[in-house]
């Protein structure tokens, strides 16, 4: 029986295993006051994590990028991440890993390389991006007038929590009374939104942002089930008015996984519902859970 | 007698007011995972306050563009910033205030609208952004590669932690063997360093950039000395020509005042130390500290 003090969420922290509520950080920890951490998040589903090793392959090459090295080892990490879903007991899980700078170990030191990293993560019950019923009918996307933090700045391929465009952006879209938005780089070019990727489908094809994106784990999957299916797909530019000009239009996250757009600012896409390319792509993805695909079961055992 | 717990520091968090090593916050806090917050940094010197109204002025003007509104009033924030000095016992320290977005009140909500705000504030004891020695021979600034977040995707006047360029930039220095770093625009044009705003001084007057920059309290403090002193001093757009073709540079912080640069890159100013009219500002910046210049005592019998 799982221990009911971690039925909401488990954590590993400093403080070792916690309930979540129990898991926090120090106000002083450089991970909040400068953001300088990265993060990762990997979903479980019916008690099988979901390309754990290119989740954990993307957060080591993002800790890399920022010269962050917690303590723990991949391996170490690995376990962490069963234990704390074992702890909580979920089948359906949002399971995050977070490498954080920490604090100098010298007091005084404004030095980045004298300070502690520590690697926090947790387990929690599953929430998507769009909530089921935004899902069904098709979300409302918004296009936002912020553009996107350029590449130059900061690397879109290392996750992170700075979202302060993103949010200026989905702050818009609800004003005008959307459900999320989409960002544009200064250049025009579309890039992605509070944290998703973003497709396009014209003319049978498939197409996601070249820039200003992560390299999403959904959207790699995306990518994998087109060549399966023979669906022509690239990774490529795309302007304001392809993404206007669209057929189709969908997201793609680890916390919801394919999501249809049924409407753009004020156009109406196909018959205001999720269009059939993009509902196909959504079911595959799916059905290739029940199917094992990029399965490794959760090690429940784990949690004793 | 200050109550030995805090000697460390102070803080005020959802927890009440608790010892600094215990001020902590929710792994889930939106202000952590989505760095949606804003702070600002007041100092206190010899048990004042130096400019608190000006920082609680920049602090109401920061919530209000992020649409942040924790439960206290203005009056509330500042009793709690009195209290957590006056626990500490510290007689120059640093003080922090910092409104999170907190957490959706209703489970799975994706809208910074359906959170709970709060406000967090803490005293710990001075850290100077240079070390004092360093102050004292003249910084070493060196021009980062990466470029500042553009103005339109983020508001640089909101005081906020997304230090993604900042921290980049401070790595690339300390890689050279520099103390900070200073960053530009895309378009060449200067903006501040991690921390800090930036001054040069040419012909005998002061300009300071007017993009890419925080409203920093101790520029006010640099202009305002310069108006009494008859210098002429302007807030203006700076190339990196004018950087490097500067007579004096230096640069200036709450947490630790005008600091004088020596050397910028490969070029050395002046004699290798910190210029006159630099030395001048912050000798100028001190003694009006010491005149009671923008003073609020702070209330230490409110430690009770």
């Amino acid at each position: 029986m799982p221990d009911p003090r971690f039925a909401k969420g488990a954590a590993f922290t400093q403080d070792g295993y916690v309930p979540i509520a129990d898991a926090k950080i120090s106000v002083l920890d450089w991970g909040f006051t400068r953001s300088d951490c990265t993060y990762d998040v990997v979903h479980v589903v019916k008690g099988g994590f979901f390309r754990l090793a290119d989740h954990l392959d993307r957060f080591e090459a993002s800790m890399a990028k920022r010269r962050l090295a917690p303590p723990q080892g991949r391996a170490e990490m690995e376990a962490i991440l069963h234990r704390v879903v074992a702890l909580s007991g979920l089948q359906d899980s949002y399971v995050a890993m977070v490498a954080l700078r920490g604090r100098p170990r010298v007091g005084g030191s404004r030095r980045p390389a004298d300070c502690e990293n520590h690697f926090i993560a947790y387990a929690v019950p599953w929430v998507d991006v769009m909530t089921p019923d935004v899902q069904a009918r098709g979300g409302h996307l918004w296009i936002a007038s912020t553009p996107r933090v350029p590449d130059a700045s900061f690397d879109p391929t290392v996750k992170n929590y700075m979202w302060g465009d993103l949010t200026t952006g989905l702050l818009e879209a609800h004003d005008h009374g959307f459900d999320t938005a989409v960002l544009l780089d200064a250049q025009g070019f579309v890039t992605e939104g509070p944290g998703f990727n973003v497709f396009i489908v014209k003319d049978g094809a498939v197409l996601t942002p070249d820039r200003g994106s992560l390299g999403g784990i959904t959207r790699r999957s995306v990518l994998d089930l087109c060549a399966a299916e023979g669906i022509a797909a690239a990774v490529a530019p795309i302007t304001r008015e392809m993404l206007e000009d669209a057929d189709e239009i969908f997201t793609a996250t680890t916390a919801g996984g394919v999501m249809p757009i049924a409407r753009l600012n004020q156009r109406i896409l196909g018959n205001d519902r999720p269009g059939p390319l993009s509902a196909k792509l959504r079911a595959l993805y799916w059905q290739r859970h029940e199917e094992g695909w990029h399965r490794t079961p959760v090690r429940y055992e784990d949690a004793g």
